[in-house]
């Protein structure tokens, strides 16, 4: 299975012309949308998004994220191997999240395996259709391997870091996406706050109650949970958070132990 | 076939999720989307849209709606044979409409059918992905039958119901979609109708002429029309009838025999 | 394959509508969505998205192109064969542009050829779903050939035109669509262009500097470049273009020999 992520929107037909290219060299593989309508160029939102998707797709899928301001100047295109999946995309900081999973392994695409893929030319700027929908077709069928298509690399971080652990055991992570539902998720997942009896969200000034599902809230009320990811979310029983709380994206949240 | 219709919107991952879900329960089966551009919490909507496209899929069909702010809560996931369809849904209201189809028949999903079909174990905050899109997979492979999932339950009504008939023959009901083109949909089918001889649309104080086709009327002239799903539209031609009939969801719209 | 593109927008149900039909009649072709954003009866510019496709589809790829303001009126429906692929739309200006491809045919879809295809009975308002969609389904299928379904006819053309020379050498053209990120794309192919040694393109009085990828401009300058579809287009880096350059769809845009 492949997925696909990028700023594209879907006002132009740019998503179904690399699924055009994908399909060309992989008939047979499923291809599944995340988002297109990552904000034009927020690669680290993009990366965001697959980081919390990490558990819901099965070994051996393949993600392609293009978000890409640089495409033409020079920065590489990497494949990351993290937790059985595949994921491809320029080595713009939109992998930081994800590159920070246990035992991930990131690989250059070299000169050498673009030409033994048939790759050496590529418009000036749409690599997402001329080079990475036709590795992601390659990779998702098994013809080649990451750790055949080039050398080890670091990834760029991003903007975006995951969670940190401050002195006195509390833990600092930041706003990372508003939804649809104005919740507000943040880089804070329930494993970086697992050490903490009793968790506290502290948004500026501000105490959150910690419920369990958004339905233990009055309607309207601000409330903190574990969401479908196991990340920390900020919401509003059928209300938006981001609205009656006002905040942003980048903005720093606390947990607490009481 | 399933059929995905959802208030998720397509700016956040949601969709891809559930999909991915189904496609590892049931990896022929096709997906279609509906709309998940449903507004936030508007079940009622995503039963109308249904409701209308009774008639547009073949027997067998399951179509999977999830406009679910109760998630979490005691409400009941039920599914619904009618038509010779399935329609899963929580039961909030949104399958009121469909419902009132001859011979509908609704079932609760039972522990036990959650316990056979391995869905135990679900997250707070989205069962469309851990209850449903699931089940949608089992249904549509016919491994279970709707039959088997639960008790025979009573679906509860949606605040829109299907278009009633005045004691002087003249018929009742309300819009209930504003559609991209700003034609306004009602709650009143082409079989509710049957018996005018002669009907005449009312909106407020204002008859609109009868058409049969957009093209009968003049460039931005507002008329009613029985649409392509067989319900009663207000409509104009080339421009926004919601804009110049200043129409919104939930205005009563009256059918008279002339 | 077949591909899509409308002005159903996205918050209706009105493309899955369609993608049923086609699936009904045609379960093994895959279907590609270009975009359901164009402009309500924008016509032209669903066009012009296709031209710029025309190098992005494999041979026999059947398009669907429903932008169909005067459905139920006397306007044609036609099968254009154009560049190895086919082209299903109504003859209202939407295929000008790619009717202007070498050895391009268009053939207008008669009452014959619907009653051997059992498409006698359509609704008034929707032959994109009781024509269209199963027109394009029978000829991914190969099960009738374009040349089968009736006389060739000429090709309404639009409001938008291929770019023209002008006596002096220059090429005049015109904005057809801004994208996403703000980008002016332009009538003016890079086979219009090819005969000018230095070219430099004018909208207004202003001179844009030409490059070979947005990369190799500063961050939020403007310029021209030939895209990856091979057209003229004016960016931005990093930033919208449109608004920069304040440039509207319709614009003029000329390029000169310096």
């Amino acid at each position: 299975m492949i997925t696909l992520i990028s700023d594209f929107g879907l006002d132009d037909p740019y998503v179904g012309i690399m699924k055009s290219r994908i399909a060309q060299r992989a008939p047979q593989i499923p291809i599944i949308d995340l988002t297109h309508r990552i904000a034009p160029f927020a690669a680290e939102q993009a990366g965001y998004w697959l980081w919390c998707c990490l558990g819901q797709f099965p070994a051996g899928t393949v993600h392609l994220a293009v978000v890409d301001p640089g495409v033409g100047a020079e920065r590489d295109i990497v494949v990351l191997e993290a937790a059985a999946q595949l994921f491809i995309a320029p080595n713009n900081g939109l992998l930081g999240l994800v590159g920070g999973e246990p035992e991930a392994r990131a690989y250059a695409l070299s000169q050498q395996a673009r030409s033994r893929l048939g790759l050496e030319s590529a418009s000036a700027t749409f690599h997402g259709r001329d080079i990475m929908a036709p590795l992601a077709a390659e990779l998702a069928c098994t013809r080649i391997r990451a750790v055949e298509l080039g050398p080890r690399v670091a990834l760029r971080p991003g903007r975006l870091t995951r969670a940190s652990t401050q002195a006195d055991g509390s833990v600092r992570g930041v706003v990372a996406v508003i939804d649809r539902y104005g919740n507000a998720l943040t880089t804070i997942s329930v494993g970086a706050i697992a050490h903490l009896r009793q968790p506290q969200v502290q948004l500026q000034e501000r105490y959150l109650p910690w419920v369990r599902t958004y339905s233990q809230a009055d309607v309207g009320e601000c409330v903190a949970l574990i969401n479908s990811s196991g990340m920390l979310e900020l919401a509003a029983r059928e209300a938006s958070a981001a609205q009656a709380l006002d905040v942003r994206v980048g903005q720093t949240v606390y947990v607490h132990d009481r």
